[in-house]
């Protein structure tokens, strides 16, 4: 039976969950692939710490070299994370020739044309079905299932945490300082949590699942980003009201020559499967022109999904390396020379229906005066609701528009922002409706 | 570039997708695969029908010889369906060294391991993406996904029509046969449904699913079955009230060396992601033991859905070909000499939560005799309801038990069914419970 050997750079929470799997389930995926799978080496700048996983004759290095330059090694997962060391031993991986599994997002987001180029110029592979969706196959269902679809619209809850934390108000009526501290406690949001709630991590996933989906460059810079810092109980109760859930989504769609491609805190109906997908848990939805819609869900992050998901890489590299083949299917889902540059649509541009609210002094004239502006910029109201208490003379004003043109709406709401009887800034959340609605 | 020729066997709704799709992305799979995917010749015993298809170059045939003997056709697909003619005729491609791509969920369930075995013996593919789950990349995601993962319990809604059927009645409060009627005259349901709303259909697919989850053989005879044709509005109701929804689920979970396969309508909680499948979505949920939970979600059938499914195993195959390679992932996911055949749980040895419902008189002891029969059996009762209307003096019992063995439970419910106080047969509806629970 021939051996694949195997490094791992990083023995961290993700290293140490592809080794304990590989090790784990090492008959198992000899009887799979036909193929032993050695782990070879695993190489950390700490290799005291005891991450629980017997290693038997697999060695713990402290130098990265020691794995790249090995000639016998065919296979290197790098689980270090971060875009400064990672995407040098990357780098230098591809240019020993060897394939590389990653799971990081970031570096895939904002260097992946780079690292994609350098696998093509020595003609090895680059896998990363653990960077998006954690254990959930989209990498594969886009470059592979989907093969014959116009992919036009993706929806996706991409961030655990995030997820969590907007349950957990939902649920509770928690603050969303509560909601955080108590994903903290439990570890589902990091104790520097940026990354996360300000929608940064979910728009690194966007930016490669666009690339995907339409076979064009990675473009991180031109997604437009909110995170969930902002959004309080009072918007949560108001969207149930409505028949609305708020949920950070990753929103792509096609428009032709360009491309829309935004991350949001975004309410949704009760009609919309994503709408159900609760605590930490990710789904994508799909809507594409053969299959309609579709969606996956399943875990987004942890030690054993996102070790699933890199050993499902492993398995399809070693299967390429018993066939005698490599790069069977292209890095990005298409040959290289096909990849096109394809625009995101300036988020002026956007054309969606708007949820609102407006704290208004309770006096009479207030509503028509927020109405008629609106009105002015082409903003046309669905449904007015003023209602709750008065709270020391004021009131909250909700209003869900018809579709209307952000740059209108961001226009209209500056101008209601300096009215004498509205108190603060306007609460805009973007509201996305499927086809079915 | 390399052209892969390409044959049609059958040209219903669904040999008509499949050109259809071939000929509307012939640019979108040329720059996906590099290669061109060239629709050579269809056969069809009625060749006159017109099915909305601009068939240019290609060839309509009455002979399917035609395209199972033309040296130039590298690919095969099937979408006659039954087990009869279409059995010859994918026998006879596979031993002209064609790979075969097929829907035919009855087919693979009854002689699967026979087409394995003749394409084993003539080193061909076997591809079937489209029989199970439809556009959902469930078959890819057994073969190659979840490679590192024991598959402890695929539960699946994976009949359309029962789906359709069963939400009417809960939604709408039908009769089972009311909904039907709704159902056949929107096309959901076939004039003779029996294959579907018996569950038969769902047995196929549910045998196919076993075989590539636990590496074993296809084995359809041993799944018990039940359909849905008893299902009323009242039981729906009772369960609404307990928190439940009624699904047809294909259930398949291995215990050591065994597997559990089965088909019937089961209660499920509102915690489980199925119960928020409507219509005619179809979705299979999977507890592996790496990922955790994951499902995956879509349409189960129609043209275009089963079209896109067909497609991402041409494109499979085309790009094997291009590599110059062939069987590169086992058809089963397991090379052929480690499939095991593991042999099905019978039946009386299930364990699992009952609802009871007996039709009784509505006069003291009932209830009492009742239960002494189930507490003789062993089965302890969670929660009893004696409600609704006295109607003609008799009174619903409805009964949830805590987990209990099959071959106690039917063995009670004949002692009580023989009882004078109870009318007719109970009806038993078992209950499902993930993890979360």
């Amino acid at each position: 039976m021939k051996t694949i050997n195997i490094g791992i750079l990083g023995y961290g929470v993700v290293g140490a969950g592809v080794a304990k799997l590989l090790k784990q389930k090492k008959q198992l995926l000899e009887s799979r692939t036909g193929a032993v799978l050695n782990l070879k080496t695993i190489a950390d700048i700490d290799i005291t710490t005891d991450r629980g996983v017997d290693l038997g004759t697999t060695a713990l290095v402290s130098d990265a070299n020691e794995i790249i330059h090995d000639p016998a090694i065919d296979i290197i997962v790098e689980t270090i994370g971060g875009d400064t060391i990672a995407k040098t031993f990357i780098l230098n991986a591809l240019e020993n020739k060897k394939h590389v599994i990653t799971a990081n997002k970031a570096l895939l987001a904002r260097f992946g044309n780079d690292l994609v180029k350098t696998a093509r110029e020595n003609q090895v592979d680059l896998a990363f079905e653990a960077s998006c969706g954690g254990c959930m196959p989209i990498i594969k269902s886009l470059r592979e299932s989907l093969v014959a679809n116009d992919i036009n619209v993706m929806s996706a809850i991409l961030n655990g945490t995030c997820n969590y934390i907007l349950t957990k108000i939902s649920k509770d009526g928690s603050s969303f300082e509560d909601a955080l501290k108590d994903a903290q406690d439990l570890g589902f949001a990091e104790a520097e949590p940026s990354l996360d709630i300000d929608g940064f991590d979910t728009a690194h996933k966007l930016a490669i699942l666009n690339s995907l989906a339409h076979g064009m460059e990675i473009n991180l810079n031109d997604i437009h980003v909110e995170g969930i810092r902002n959004i309080t109980p009072m918007d949560i109760a108001f969207a149930k009201e409505f028949g609305y859930t708020i949920k950070l989504l990753a929103i792509g769609k096609i428009h032709g020559n360009h491309v829309e491609a935004r991350v949001h805190p975004t309410m949704i109906s009760d009609s919309n499967p994503l709408s159900h997908v609760d605590q930490s848990m990710n789904a994508i939805a799909i809507e594409a022109d053969a299959t309609g819609q579709t969606m996956l869900y399943g875990h987004g992050a942890g030690m054993m999904p996102t070790a699933s998901a890199v050993l499902s890489d492993i398995a399809d590299i070693a299967r390429n390396i018993i066939s005698g083949i490599k790069r069977r299917v292209p890095i990005l889902g298409y040959p290289e020379d096909n990849i096109k540059s394809i625009p995101i649509l300036p988020m002026e541009e956007l054309h969606t229906r708007y949820y609102l609210r407006f704290e208004a002094q309770d006096h009479p004239g207030v509503l028509s005066k927020i109405s008629g502006i609106l009105g002015k910029n082409n903003i046309s109201i669905k449904s007015v609701h003023q209602k709750g208490r008065n709270t020391n003379g004021k009131v909250p004003i909700v209003m869900i528009t018809h579709i209307a043109k952000e740059a209108l709406v961001q226009a209209a709401l500056k101008e209601i922002s300096t009215a004498d009887s509205v108190v603060g800034d306007p609460v805009v959340i973007r509201i996305e409706e499927t086809d079915q609605e």
